[in-house]
């Protein structure tokens, strides 16, 4: 069962009398995998070269050659040049085995002071720093697309639902910027999990540190982190920032599905409230009339995908013993599907909002017919001193009155009006028409044009603020 | 099917002409959930009633019956003398039907510019704030008790293993220090979660806010949050603090579940590292002779059950439209089974880190057979300009030798050692041993005694000034 | 810390110096979830006690005190009379204490060659099986309403999707039978699940069997199993049975949500292709017109809930150790929570089959307007020998020059159908018409008139067949 | 952002007046993922093919051309001459279009009264087919594994644990057999699974079935189904097949992750009662003297990514509405993750089995040290007539008076003894060795050799019976 090309090769045999099964070699390898985190390794390895060297464990001119070969490496790589050999399991130990080659025995002095423990923990957290940043620039995108769609319909009537009932006049600048809401928890979040994951975890060896006199926190400030770690034990079994990461993707997801769920609702051929672009849309292979919102299903069901890949994770870490055991490096499989999914996510969501058309004459004759004026009509009671619930119900059965009748609110004739209610008049019922209604709600967070100038303003600039410190590191 | 005594109570019938079928009564009704939110319900809708009296939307005579109403009804509630209803479907219906019952007609006016949608996610954030800061400070009062154990035992073995392999010797300060890192990353999440989500969302109304000239800033201000809420459709269908919560607490009790594992396994029998306090230990109804980590089992069960219920509110968010729906009731049975969960199990942590007894006798052979010295045999030879690959390979070499002889290194002749390394001697292998290996590793972060009072000075502060901040509201 | 009422009545003390904190008893005690097992529990231990006699192990007399002494147990339980004691953890120590208390000493024979381990898993298994036959039950009739509905409905047209835009015209009946299918599969896992897990539990005692001449397989043929254990040592920690019933759950939810989501889509007020009974809606706290489907929102969110609980048992299983540990004591809280959500959902389901009324005038246009003949035009040329990758290139740039024109097909002149194939005609075009498609598509599983008799005839006596083999045990 | 040689090349553009965007056919091509479904997807293709041509819907010249073509893509897809174009979406569209240019304009023919949505439907189920008889053919070669072993170590004592403390003294046969009841679930469920789910959705078409004459029940008997599909609605949306198999997935690596925690706690330095074939251990990169368990590590761990993958498809489904909507599309990603990960895991595995080694003088003490024949003095004294419970209690207090004087059952004196009961003598406990101890345990399912002898020679013929209807379809 053993082929020879295969063992023996990995770099830490010298302890084994037996060589290594290849089909462990099979089962335990992740070069598939981590090959993406080659430009997190060499970034990482560079820095720990240094403070080897400043700190007097690897002498300059060692240090010198080191980091030549890895320049060579990283041209190998991005040239497609490299050559991988998937018998040395991971990203890692192929480096570390191609600098030997390029460098010469001395070439080994690379990995002194160091263990993949704290290599790979160092190097997923920045990938993670990457993919933050990233996400956070993606998601300002998104919210100047609402901002742009935004601008203009600040007058434009939306039929607000609970319930998928429609429920009161709302402006579409009011609906479209609650997203902006949405979108701006998530990157607070993104924002938070920054700031409190900036630590470095290289230094921590294999879990007890190192008896050579390294200097943790020189790597940490060359790489850019805040700090250095607090306890070698528990770095090396630490992935709460892969987690957390998966979490607030979670989070960001269901934002997504959620957004995707109404377009889809909104552009289905019952509703029609909204035409997406066709040039976003996808036909089918039997049906020669179709054009399908294929993209937000995809993102919707991709969603579903991310809360799988959250809960992988969540699951691993579950009932493991502290420090390091080879289970976390599931983590990376679903850490980069997830950042895949995110980011490709995030590119095409735009072009839909900047897209699309609102198909207003689908709606129109809901204003009218569903007494969406219900709410505020029970209101003007209570101006007139009725106690809300007795105008609630009230205004209930007038409405169960008009159902039967199957007439609008507005169609009823004075007689009817006064025989409810002697208060009320047909002008009073012709105030509460939407656009009326609108104009009554101008309260902070209110659809009112007015508070949703406000709204506008306020994304304008923290949008802007935001901008400001977006790393593209 | 139909039982006239439910029916026709709700406080919105009155657009319907067929009583609601008590089976959708049974169905839909929260009242057992939902109970346990009286308090903030309370609290809220003081707020709210006084806002609406200086806002002069209600008399400022009816403003103080209702608020005398609801001093009754608190009372009441607390006595256990409260006609709870669940005909009523929620508690949020029973407070305001017997409000009205208190107060009279007048009493109606409570509900004015609010709906159960904002209302229901006001009383969830208060709970949440509530959650969130017994959790810190429970969190501390577990630091507190790992610190305790450390101060003693700075200088005592602990053979750090990694793939639960002994790998090498640290203290069990250090070992006991690594979970207060880890508890530190819950309380700062904590800490990010409570000012990031300080926005009341009363005002925001059923999705539209109102026409009445309500102030939202002032219910907020009144409340304690930073602020009010930026977008009434945003907020109404907004569970995401829920989430984030949850996300949190799996995240906590994967700490937790880690910890239970690492003592289960030191104190099971085939280990038996360390003693439970037998106090805390349960028997068997078959095995007289049996004494079981039942907590610990318990608390680790229960991290299964926190990330069931995250990922009941992930699935439940998922795909959901925007605004209000009723799926969103089911929230609450998570988000309370979660509170009772994590309260519970930090209660009782802290008994067994300061009850359990450490049973040195168990493993202090394992620094002597194990060959934990390597680590720093290969970084002597580092220091001796051996590169650390080759070193490491050398390494490995003479350990196999050892194990095929079935010998320590620290047994190992001069002989045997100079066939293998000329430049080391016995006097090197004797200066490996464990205590001074601890001595080597005073780097930041690293295992040894004066890193190791470092780490217990940075502890102490940040102890105490988290503590200056729990608020027990 | 301690009271003395709590510690010292756990009957499993005697190896115990110290007296158990009351924080554990609090924390490990389960009595609140696991009452409910009572009837199970009863059945279990009278069955163990008969074996336990016919093997000579309790003499005959103790045998008949001890069951006189369960009938009282029984009568006290459902009379609420019964003394339950929260300090004696659970209802098996409950009923074995009271069962003590009752008989006198010699009552403490019961628990004879038993141990909680397989008594729990014993009454979780009974469980288990009454609640499967409730499901089934409930199925059935609910697979009964869809099939009362489809009866009338064979030529009424309903506007098939796909990615919810319309796709083709089927019969309702067609599509609500669809649903027939789908809660098929739910049954036959279960009654798959039935046979597999009929296998008993007790005798397997704590995890090694018992030393006294016990028999499990008589106890297993009182209870109704096919058979006993196969390995006691598997059966301790084996909870399979809890999981897979719950991943049942999870598909037949996953079905229920489907239902709902395109009930709550069609019944909306953007769709209205149908309208809900009112007795089935509720209202608003705010807005007095609404009506909104809140029970099918519910049963949505629900089968979240469900995923999590299935979630939550999965991860509890992961990873650990064979034999029993006390966190399998967390799989009961999910799966009671799964069984009442599964069977109150059943309940109510087919009040809603039963009473929704068809709105045709709400989408009959779309018939016309939707292009939805396309893919029989299509089908057609492929019978003029068109290839039919052609035939869909060529309908589809007809329906996008009618698109242009904004004409329906059929409203196309025959100069237009001429130019475009000269095949063609207005007359084939109008031989397309929904009707005659659907008579069209007769083949095995067809939507056509006759298609549909055949489906319906098998759902008759597939239903009937099944309806014998209800257990109600 | 367009370029011109991705968009139009899709089959179905004719009804698009703007050309599809790139972004989009980036976002949703699937070829990646799909491109394993080419042998399935030639199956199907070809038995579709005959149905059209002994239909009369194809030409037999035709049908001919078609099928040597089919042969022509399946030999260029062997040799990786394939000329896959990632423009065309799917591995479905690559194959129709390859024949195409192959056949010429006739190959168009293929797809008659076909979609891609029954297409990719019978893909996957002939994909799960497959899997599920590989998966059932390499559970029968694990439980042979263990079989293996069981022969000879029927005497062999094992330290029977709960909770992780030792319990009771069982033979390592009746604990190695207990895995082969676990698996033996498996197989059960998989074929259960196999029979339930045998019916071919092919001639579903979109959703609507085809208006041509095609016979459904042709392609299921060519393709070996039980059946076809019985309504095209429900077939067209159903994905239960997949959540199924992810299902029994996750039940079978619970299993694995189990099997995997036992043996890496054996194996672990604290306990050593077992040591892994050195073959299948890993080392470290840092310290030279590790050998970890790092295949089972990654079992372990890669149970919780099929727990996310089930998790993910389950939330996919749910509340989705009825019928083919593109977030299906997902559903492979996860299939295909979880097949590979239990089949390379199933592999592996019984090399562990078969290679491990006991170290019995590890464990050997603690028969003597934990009171292990507690149990069975208490049932001693049963057979003295003390009823069960108390003697349970005077057991108790024995084990707490040895456990003060520090002393095993075994040292105890006769007069301490006398004692603490007068009818027990030294004989007595002597007679209770563990040795004794299995040989009391004759019962079905229990640990004595006869009962063991009689569990291995059920799974012989077990095993026996199901390895003659394995297929290797």
């Amino acid at each position: 069962m053993k082929k020879p090309n295969k063992s023996n090769t990995q770099l830490w045999t010298g302890r084994f009398q037996e060589s290594v099964s290849d089909a462990v070699i099979d089962y335990t390898g992740s070069l598939d995998v981590d090959r993406r985190l080659a430009p997190q390794d060499l970034e990482g390895t560079r820095a720990h070269v240094q403070m080897l060297s400043s700190q007097g464990i690897l002498s300059e001119s060692n240090c010198e050659s080191i980091l030549n070969a890895l320049s060579q490496v990283e041209t190998e790589i991005k040239e497609n040049q490299f050559p991988y050999r998937s018998e040395l399991e991971d990203i890692h130990m192929n480096i570390e085995s191609r600098l030997i080659e390029l460098v010469g025995p001395s070439g080994a002095g690379v990995h002194s002071a160091r263990s993949r423990n704290d290599q790979v923990s160092l190097d997923i957290k920045l990938y993670s720093r990457k993919t933050t940043n990233c996400w956070k620039n993606q998601l300002l995108n998104l919210q100047d697309s609402f901002l742009d769609r935004s601008e203009d319909l600040k007058e434009e009537l939306f039929p607000a639902w609970t319930h998928l009932q429609v429920a009161q006049p709302i402006s579409w600048s009011h609906y479209l910027l609650s997203f902006c809401v949405m979108f701006a928890r998530d990157i607070e979040r993104l924002e938070s999990y920054q700031i409190r994951t900036s630590t470095s975890p290289l230094g921590a060896g294999a879990v007890a540190g190192s008896t050579l006199p390294i200097n943790p926190e020189i790597t940490a400030q060359t790489l850019g982190f805040k700090q250095s770690f607090e306890n070698s034990y528990d770095v090396v079994g630490n992935r709460d920032f892969v987690l957390e990461l998966l979490q607030i993707a979670t989070q960001l997801m269901i934002h997504v599905s959620r957004l995707a769920e109404d377009f889809i609702y909104m552009s289905s051929s019952g509703v029609g409230w909204l035409r997406l672009p066709e040039s976003l849309c996808t036909g089918s292979s039997m049906m020669p009339q179709k054009q399908n919102p294929d993209v937000l299903e995809l993102a919707r069901g991709r969603a579903a995908s991310v809360l799988g890949h959250t809960q992988a994770v969540s699951t691993l870490l579950k009932g493991l013993p502290t420090s390091y055991h080879r289970d976390l490096q599931e983590d990376k499989t679903h850490l980069f599907a997830t950042a895949d999914i995110v980011t490709s996510t995030l590119r095409i969501l735009p072009l839909i909002i900047l897209g699309f058309q609102i198909c207003r004459d689908k709606y129109t004759h809901l204003f009218k017919e569903s007494f969406l004026e219900s709410t505020d009509l029970a209101e003007y009671l209570v101006e007139q001193d009725v106690p809300f619930r007795e105008a609630h119900r009230q205004v209930g059965k007038l409405v169960s009155y008009c159902a039967s009748k199957n007439k609008a609110l507005q169609e009823l004739t004075d007689e009817e009006i006064q025989k409810w209610n002697p208060k009320c008049t047909k002008a009073v019922l012709k105030s509460l028409d939407p656009k009326s209604s609108l104009k009554r709600r101008n309260h902070k967070g209110g659809t009112g044009v007015k508070a949703v100038e406000k709204q506008l303003e306020h994304w304008h600039n923290w949008i802007k603020e935001r901008r400001k410190t977006v790393s593209m590191k």
